[in-house]
């Protein structure tokens, strides 16, 4: 994408609405407008990272076995009379009138229409396991919506729901999205580690959220610092496989972790003096079992092997896919801007023309940019007339995780500036070779 | 994918609620479930048919230069107090309160957030032209849905708007408008037919209306049958071309061809006799100019070449991508069920194996599955244990274009079935014979 026909509407100034580094960034940006109170417009670039997380995701719920759908944001409120969830909701949920005077309801999470789903075509064991999901628009009316995409009212959500013959086989779904989640986390760059959490208005005994440590977090925990240094990292991982799942489950939930919701001073006195630590986190995930405490009432259930009917075991599995890009500009910035991490860029790299209009830097440029979509990466090239001082500082705040510089300087010798937005690190080489670079780079972030 | 842990819940019969054959068919196939009057779940078949509708726009769009991003589903009334918009729209809108008693609605269209978005980060004519889109779910609360998601209330929708500095920079971008739409559709196997028609509640001046022919489509359509053999086929468009965009608008709107608003007895008249139709057809598009309509009263201006501020030029263009599932289906299916074109089908090929648990069978199944992976194509695999009939109802009824049917018998000489779902006609193959020209027959589809 050349600047001069993109959409970066970047603020100058910091915006006085905002109290924490994402929400100032997002806006400065140009990433997101607020629309009313909580509720946002996606920008260009905000919606391209937007996209980026929302694919992670997508690929790797599907890895694990888990079929897409999209169930629609407007519900009927009689299916949560049904599990006895519209009373007991709360003023959270938005609820609606439609013209005829129905009652309904902007979905805050979908266990009720799934389970209908359910319901209305399963009926033989022989078809579970089975486990939806989807990506779609959630609205919670909070009283006070703030910190940007970290706490609004209309956010994006994935949400999973899992529908097993036995408990155990439920874990093992329980387990499967632990360790899908967590892959999808250190795709994008973030530590997200599972502690044992409460379950709230969605029941159930066994759940875990999924916490980025951060200053700004709205959660109290406290963990072993030992949980830190635990990662998924590149191994083969067979969804199918209910012991190697375990495995991964128990490794990353055996240390103590937990939020201040769970947390319990007399086990935490058990972990090493060194090793205690009490930290904010924000919340970019949670899985649940609540085995039948929606197909129970709703009556979602399968004839077993021996002929009798059974109530079907569930859970659910949700990410926080629009509250992530708050969470990961949490974790990845310094005071210049942004710092994506590779695997959730907007853009692969920039490319910043130091004398726009100068025929070999514009040609360099030109070819520079073909060489690397052809390497299936996607530039931002700066092709405005403005002083280089603008331009790094444009690509600093944007945050684009390499940039590289082409000046008449460099050209004399047949070389551009490749530059690491994090450590700020540059290097002279050829342009052939900056694209090698690039390309050997972003191959490793593939999934 | 395979069907054994898929989840495809076809119906054995007609559903008594659907009155059009893309209602029945999708209900069936297992690709909807009505979740409320007008508002559908998309089960996993349905999703992935949306998404590749959904990608075609996205792809064609960018090709024309319009830049992506993503506005929300509700909005404050504010806006569309200040456009005048609030008290007209009348009981279509879906009206809400918040928790605070704010005056909220579910967004039907999105003229008053771009131009709010537009007036408050551009303020020269240097940053024109500018066209910015979003695909996003709308609401129309319309007093009697029907016709399954052809005519429901929440509906996914493409809508893209441009600003321009003068009304003929605004008339190219309507042009180019209406090329991208016409090769979107060519794409998705559609003939959608440019017509003139009336502006409604958007405004403005200049519209047409892309209408496919269907006896089902609820508008009344008039036509010189020559405009039903002009194609735009592959040739190549240079969108930043005006004389090219121009060219291609006059040759798809020289001959007559008029909904029932705008339809003219005399003029139809000079249609040569045996050229002049009446037919019924379903709007899937709609292109708008209104100049400053909306920049007006809400002050979206910029600073011009000359130094004075004047208010932009704009339009407004809008694919029904949720409606284009149901209208592709119109046109494409027999008295067996759906027949996708090779550019929208859920899954590229089916296969068929017609003697589960048969060693020599179930590996020539799973050899093809791989290969065609390894081609880029999605599969299905029914690899359920169930009879040939059974198996071959399902796949004629979702309707993929190309079968491949695996046995004992024809693996003896080595062979396999190349079926065409559209003219039924079989041919034996090698399985790598198979797998090649179906990569070949996809590799045209591409954008």
């Amino acid at each position: 994408m050349r600047l001069s026909r993109y959409f970066l509407p970047v603020l100058k100034e910091d915006p006085s609405e905002a109290s924490i580094a994402s929400h100032r960034l997002m806006l400065r940006a140009g990433m997101i407008k607020q629309a009313a109170a909580g509720i946002y417009s996606w920008l260009p670039l905000g919606f391209k990272v937007l996209k980026r997380i929302e694919q992670i995701v997508h690929e790797e719920q599907q890895r694990a076995g888990h079929i897409p759908m999209l169930m629609p944001t407007l519900q009927s409120a009689d299916l949560w009379r049904e599990s006895g969830r519209y009373d007991d909701y709360g003023d959270e949920m938005l609820r609606i009138k439609d013209r005829h005077g129905r009652d309904m309801l902007y979905g805050p999470t979908n266990e009720e229409l799934i389970t209908d789903i359910f319901r209305a075509h399963v009926n033989s064991y022989k078809d579970l396991p089975l486990t939806l999901y989807h990506i779609q628009w959630k609205f919670r009316d909070e009283v006070r919506p703030r910190f940007g995409v970290m706490r609004g009212r209309e956010f994006l959500m994935k949400d999973g729901y899992n529908f097993d013959l036995t408990k155990e086989d439920a874990l093992h779904a329980y387990n499967r999205h632990l360790v899908s989640y967590i892959r999808s986390y250190e795709r994008m760059g973030l530590q997200a580690i599972p502690m044992r959490a409460d379950s709230g208005p969605i029941g159930g005994d066994d759940t875990h959220e999924f916490l980025v440590l951060a200053e700004t977090g709205e959660s109290e925990v406290f963990y072993d610092s030992a949980v830190t240094d635990i990662r998924l990292g590149a191994r083969d991982i067979d969804y199918d496989d209910v012991a190697q799942c375990r495995g991964v489950m128990e490794e990353f939930t055996a240390l103590y972790a937990r939020t201040d919701e769970t947390h319990d001073e007399t086990v935490f006195a058990q972990v090493p003096q060194d090793r205690r630590r009490s930290a904010r986190g924000i919340e970019v995930g949670q899985i649940f079992y609540f085995g039948t405490k929606y197909s129970d009432p709703m009556g979602a259930s399968v004839v077993g092997p021996d002929g009798t009917r059974t109530p079907v075991h569930m859970g659910s599995h949700g990410i926080g896919v629009s509250r992530l890009l708050g969470a990961i500009i949490e974790a990845n910035h310094d005071e210049r801007g942004i710092i994506w991490p590779e695997g959730v860029t907007p853009f692969h790299v920039g490319i910043v023309n130091l004398k726009q209009g100068d025929d070999q830097a514009d040609a360099a440029c030109d070819m520079l940019y073909s060489a690397l979509v052809a390497k299936g990466l996607e530039p931002l090239y700066d092709d405005r007339e403005e002083r280089a001082g603008g331009k790094f500082a444009t690509m600093d705040l944007i945050g684009l995780p390499w940039r590289i510089t082409v000046g008449p300087r460099g050209l004399k010798t047949g070389v551009v500036e490749l530059t690491s937005r994090r450590t700020g690190e540059s290097v002279e080489m050829t342009p052939e070779a900056a694209v090698a670079r690039l390309a050997e780079i972003y191959a490793q972030t593939q999934g």
